[in-house]
């Protein structure tokens, strides 16, 4: 590894926030897991949920999704194992929703530990999701579609922890472990 | 059309911001260009404008983009034709562009008369577009990927404008034209 290539990664690593994660539900094709893990990696998310619609897809998809180098993601097949897999790790569960019992999602506090639960994009969260959750939020609109895309979704809840979490000086102190850069930094000089 | 409809459209242009527009560049598939108007017409957007990569799918794309019944898409040859006219509507116009020049996208104010340019999802802003823009602006990232997805990019720069225009009371006022708003009216009582 060039010295230079050594000093990007490690720059990226010290502005993750592992603390800070999406789980998307009913994922069928690599394709959309991968544009909400595009925008994820942007804001310096380095862990990604994905509940899969069925086994089969599962193994090929989450096989794909590992050449996604610098973002880790965490395969299920139940929406109940990821919800439950969060809430050890401490997170409040936030589930976007198109609901009218839901808060405006500017008014979440995304400095603590959060991760944010994407519904499908034909029927949404499942009921499963919004059970488990501790809050439903949604994204304010004025005009006559019925709903964002989701990986539209998600960039605009994204960039609102970032705005959050920057003016909290989140990115300003590292707080990936020790042991996670060390394997980035071999992964990424051994492609 | 029922009462409940005509309520529903009239709310709808009571929020329209007629002075605040996305144009794309480089438009080749309607289908990305529908990606744009969707978050568009969400945050209240009444116009969209595109250039076509070239003249021939300019004309198929621009009557499929029609079928948007609530966002009017403007159809551009070149980027110089559409600033041209933007700029004769008194606004300012603002590039997204991944340049060391470009200021973050949250320094702006989203409240004056603004348009937002979106390049190509290969090769970005057109030069073009550099030279007779006001003002480049970047979307901060964090992370390894180069650059985010189009519509992503456009959703995340519109829902910071709707931030600041909510705040500014804009979605209070109705400021659509009321011939405009009779010719919806009229286009969503007949579809
Ligand atoms: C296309 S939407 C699903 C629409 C579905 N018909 C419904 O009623 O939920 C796909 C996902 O994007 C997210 N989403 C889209 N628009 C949203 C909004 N305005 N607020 C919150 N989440 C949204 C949610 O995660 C949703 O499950
Ligand atoms: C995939 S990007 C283009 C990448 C291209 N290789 C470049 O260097 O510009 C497509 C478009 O999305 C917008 N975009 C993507 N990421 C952006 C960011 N971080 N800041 C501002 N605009 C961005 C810009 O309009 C850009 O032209």
């Amino acid at each position: 590894m060039t010295p230079e290539r050594l000093a990007r990664i490690n720059a990226m690593l010290d502005q993750r926030q592992p603390d800070l994660t999406v789980c998307m539900e009913g994922v069928h094709k690599n394709h959309n897991l991968a544009a909400v893990v595009r925008t994820a990696d942007a804001i310096g998310i380095s862990d990604v949920h994905a509940v899969w619609k069925n086994e089969r897809m599962r193994v090929s998809g989450g096989s794909a999704a590992g050449s996604q180098n610098w973002v880790d993601v965490h395969n299920y097949s139940s929406t109940a194992d990821a919800i439950g897999v969060l809430k050890s790790q401490g997170m409040q569960v936030l589930v976007t929703n198109l609901s009218d019992t839901a808060i405006d999602f500017r008014e979440v506090d995304y400095t603590k530990p959060t991760a944010i639960i994407l519904g499908q994009e034909k029927f949404g969260a499942s009921e499963k999701a919004l059970e488990l959750a501790d809050q439903d939020i949604v994204i304010p609109m004025v005009g006559m579609v019925q709903s964002l895309n989701v990986s539209v979704a998600n960039a605009v809840v994204l960039y609102e922890a970032q705005r959050q979490r920057k003016a909290a000086g989140m990115y300003d102190r590292p707080s990936i472990s020790e042991e996670r850069r060390q394997r980035f930094l071999f992964e990424g000089g051994h492609p």
